[in-house]
């Protein structure tokens, strides 16, 4: 039977016909996989998807996470998913075999995540973030810290969480006061409050390993002076057995619209609540460097924001199919082409083809542009080219806002459309769709918010190294046009489409940027992100119209079919966008905060 | 303290500056009536939405109404914000004084409804529905029916409901199969099962009467066949005591994401629940003639469609309200413009001001949409000039699928963008704007799908009695566009993007129609319905550009900034589509199944 949650079908024209994941395994990296090995993890990712994640997806929505005021409840059936994920060994996927991980690409483990955010992202999360906290630690803790607590991690015994907001900071990291006073035997004690902190505290598992950002007294001012500290909420004695509850305390949880199954919490450090002579503050470890905490957490935030793309893009997804099902199977109205014959299935109507066309488009170009950026990912980490190595890692930085910000916004909206669909049912709790459009509704908020991401495309990744980034990824869009050009009458005329998009987006970069007011560049960031992003967007549908070659069956023609969609109904849309930003428009900017 | 529900000031703009609705005073129908009467009923609503709306919207969802398999359970603050409601005169609001109405202009009835609907919409529904119910039968039912029900709904002791909908029908009318046999006294005996009815069962007040639209055994197949009933919850003595239970009963109630307060229900009719010895059927009392019942409830489901924008449009301009209170509140960031002054009100931030400027122009654009509409009824209804009058009736025929679907559409953004200022907490139960954007979703489902919406302005509305409706709506746009065109330099150059747009859309309307093949015209029914709606909304902020006049103060400098930030950000977007279809676009058409 065809999941509900994914199309194998599509994900192998992504990696297999597309990407061409399994010539990977020509690197040394990936040399112990092959074809076999990849195809056996997607295998076992659906199925475990199905069985242990799928079933309990609106319970888990229905009866929440609860906070007794001492303890938080779950229902019993996450840990058991959460153990299933870590027994497979995925929570590690990409990690070193010499620090247990299965040394899988990424763009593996990323096909293989889809999976579980389809099935059911709130349970999901606590995966995620295990992963995230123990990619970080190999990458830039102590190798004992590392060998502390990655091990258990991966085993399912241990989770991770990353603790960055703040109450009265919020998205200006710059202003958090969590402060870390260092001890003469070289550890620190925290003191402080975390907002917004997903997995934050729960009974699962044996520890919950923090995290968090913190000030050092007496350094930088500003985001200059963060340090990053691994704070467990059991600490570990030297032999790994757990020893004292240390001071991080849960002061509330948050009761969201939806993604309700990961608990998101309000912690204190260092209040003195499990320090019973007083406010003596929570142990914590340094990870690296004093003062170079936020470049480590952004290496994990880069990670949590393609992440974010990707749970976006599967949410999309699996609302998707379930529209489609409905739309198969639900008999209503007339068609003129078939007179006398009775209702038809709702399929058969144009307006429910525009709907579902619009969600195939944004849920199938989310992942396909989320899979490229994780293939980046596998080529970056085993190119021997220090000068390509290099250039990928600026093409990555700039397709990172697109990856966590375009999914997030056109695949709630596909949830919207497979609301909409559905009809009233669609409205209804007895059905999937209205909790993936809740489930979604979150993701142009966390992990640095839609208007974060302009100011970080424009501001930031657009103009460093003189628009070194761009050059990189004009390049890459000039090669598909041009392959295009030679493949035949539709695929030029699509590239004469994109190309003009293209060049114009350039432009308009420049024109932004000429006066060099950053002000003046930056007042409409957020069209310039949507604009950004949708003629990127485009350039995957081309890349995938190519990429189904001479292949003439169902998929291979549907894919091709909204291909143009998305150049039909969808790149136009930039046009106004592109104006807008090329009249270097005040009209935000100018509006006075009285007049609102 | 200015109320975050609605501006009373820009109701007052709209009301009295633009609309000049006390010029309806020297109506015969309003003579009663005075700017003073005017002002309290504003008043008055604000008081009653604030006292005993308010504070139990939260709880009313959170709480929602629960069905035991016997009875439905609904919080007590509901039954008691309706009778406040009632004893105001707020039910009956637009009715006859002989038929214990307030025979209040349309317009002031739509702006006092805004205060309920921002305040509590699952609460307000049930008023609204048992006004549209006694709305129609003092239209179409017989004397003696309107003295039996009427005066008991305006009272609040009755309540209404509509019932059109069947499970196997949807919005295909003319497949309901619900039966109506006629009895020996007159009456009918109803047989067969209505979903989606809101209000449809519950313990408040004394009774509630249904409409519920059936087939008479023997008529015309199709929509033409379809005969509208009274079909009350209890029989009603000729002295109007409550007699016997009808056989009406409850087989469910539906469970949504949102607009939870309202309850939803599927109604089982005749099944032999209340009618001890068998299945007699629910007694009904035919409206008006037989066949008819579809053209009768259409005079309530226009209403409706306009009550729907309004519900809209109030949600949407209350979680404005909210978000501009939170932007100016919350300190977060910093910007250039103050060096060292520290953290900055989120409001001082560009990509905020964007997002408040956005939700001004849908919020406010909606609700004067939906109150010139209002206005036109009044003006139907009191002018004594019979062209007028059908003049009238054809520019409010068009105006209705926008006045429904352009709100339901832009107001959820609106609210979805409130959560957006909010960042994390905009996402929690713990805010408003989280419920309102759950509720507003309802918005383009009910009382006719967007789809449906679409399929009516392309397909009906514009080409009705050869495009005379589009005619009316012509002469009023030019109207403007020569007004504008008279008072300065800048009115004029919106003026000229105006009559831009809307002549291109006059062009692409007949292109569209040129080869007379419904089919291709209906391809792309619902990008006409958007652009159309955004086109109509330019014109909307011309007219209350024009309005503010030699306004200098904050209010009217912000209405005029609104409009240019409309004129700038949205009206181009109209663009691509009228491209779109212009091109005579069959992609969506062309989509076949299996490709998906």
């Amino acid at each position: 039977m065809r999941s509900s949650l994914l199309s194998r079908r599509d994900l192998d024209f992504l990696l297999y016909e597309w990407l061409e994941v399994d010539k990977l395994t020509t690197r040394a990296r990936f040399a112990e996989h092959s074809r076999e090995t990849f195809d056996d993890v997607l295998d076992l990712s659906e199925q475990l998807a199905t069985k242990y994640f799928a079933p309990h997806n609106k319970r888990n929505d229905a009866q929440e996470p609860s906070f007794d005021g001492e303890r938080v409840h779950i229902i019993a059936e996450v840990a058991q998913a959460h153990e299933a994920l870590a027994k497979a060994g995925l929570i590690g996927a990409t990690l070193d075999f010499e620090h247990g991980g299965a040394q899988l690409p990424t763009t593996l483990a990323q096909a293989s995540a889809a999976w579980f955010s389809a099935a059911n992202i709130g349970t999901a999360g606590y995966g995620f973030l295990t992963t995230g906290n123990a990619n970080l630690l190999v990458a830039h803790a102590d190798p004992a810290h590392v060998r502390k607590y990655v091990g258990p991690m991966l085993a399912g015994r241990y989770f991770g969480t990353m603790c960055l907001s703040e109450p009265q900071a919020g998205s200006s990291l710059g202003d958090i006061t969590t402060r870390a006073q260092p001890q003469q035997d070289g550890t620190y004690r925290l003191f402080g409050t975390k907002m917004w902190i997903s997995g934050g505290d729960h009974e699962m598992g044996e520890n919950i390993v923090h995290l968090v950002l913190a000030k050092i007294p007496g350094g930088p001012a500003g985001t200059k002076g963060i340090s990053l500290f691994i704070v467990p909420r059991y600490l570990v004695d030297e032999d790994g057995a757990r020893g004292e509850r240390n001071d991080v305390a849960l002061a509330g949880i948050n009761h969201k619209m939806g993604y309700r199954g990961t608990v998101n919490t309000l912690l204190n450090f260092g209040e003195g609540k499990f320090t019973p002579g007083g406010a003596a503050g929570a142990v914590g470890y340094l990870v690296g460097q004093e003062h170079h905490g936020l470049s480590y957490m952004f290496h994990m935030m880069n990670e949590a924001r393609i992440g974010v793309g990707l749970g976006a893009a599967a949410l999309g997804y699996t609302g998707y199919l379930k529209a489609l099902d409905y739309a198969r199977t639900r008999p209503q109205g007339h068609v003129k082409s078939r007179p006398g014959g009775g209702q038809v299935p709702i399929v058969e109507h144009t307006d429910v083809k525009r709907m579902l066309l619009a969600q195939k488009v944004y849920a199938e170009g989310a992942l396909a542009l989320v899979l490229y950026c994780a293939r980046l990912v596998d080529e970056q980490r085993t190119t021997e080219d220090a000068e390509q190595q290099a250039r990928l890692g600026l093409l990555l930085d700039l397709l990172t806002p697109i990856a966590k910000s375009w999914p997030s916004q056109w695949c709630l909206q596909a949830n919207s459309l497979a609301i909409q669909v559905h009809g009233g049912y669609g409205y209804t709790r007895e059905y999937d769709v209205e909790q993936h459009y809740r489930d979604n509704r979150l993701n142009p908020i966390h992990e640095g918010t839609h208007g974060i991401q302009g100011l970080d495309l424009l501001g930031r990744k657009v103009v460093q190294r003189e628009g070194a980034s761009l050059r990189e990824l004009d390049a890459r869009v000039r090669a598909t046009v041009a392959a295009a050009r030679a493949a035949g009458v539709e695929a030029a005329t699509l590239a004469a489409q994109l190309d003009s998009s293209w060049h114009r987006l350039i432009e308009v970069t420049g024109a932004l940027w000429a006066g060099g007011d950053p002000e003046t560049a930056l007042a409409n960031s957020s069209v310039y992100l949507e604009t950004f992003g949708h003629i990127v967007l485009a350039w995957i549908w081309l890349e995938q119209f190519l990429a189904t070659g001479t292949g003439t069956d169902d998929f291979h023609d549907g894919k091709r079919h909204a291909a143009r969609y998305f150049f039909r109904h969808e790149l136009p849309k930039t046009g106004p966008g592109l104006e807008l930003l090329a009249s270097l428009d005040t009209t935000a900017r100018d509006m006075r905060t009285d007049w609102f």
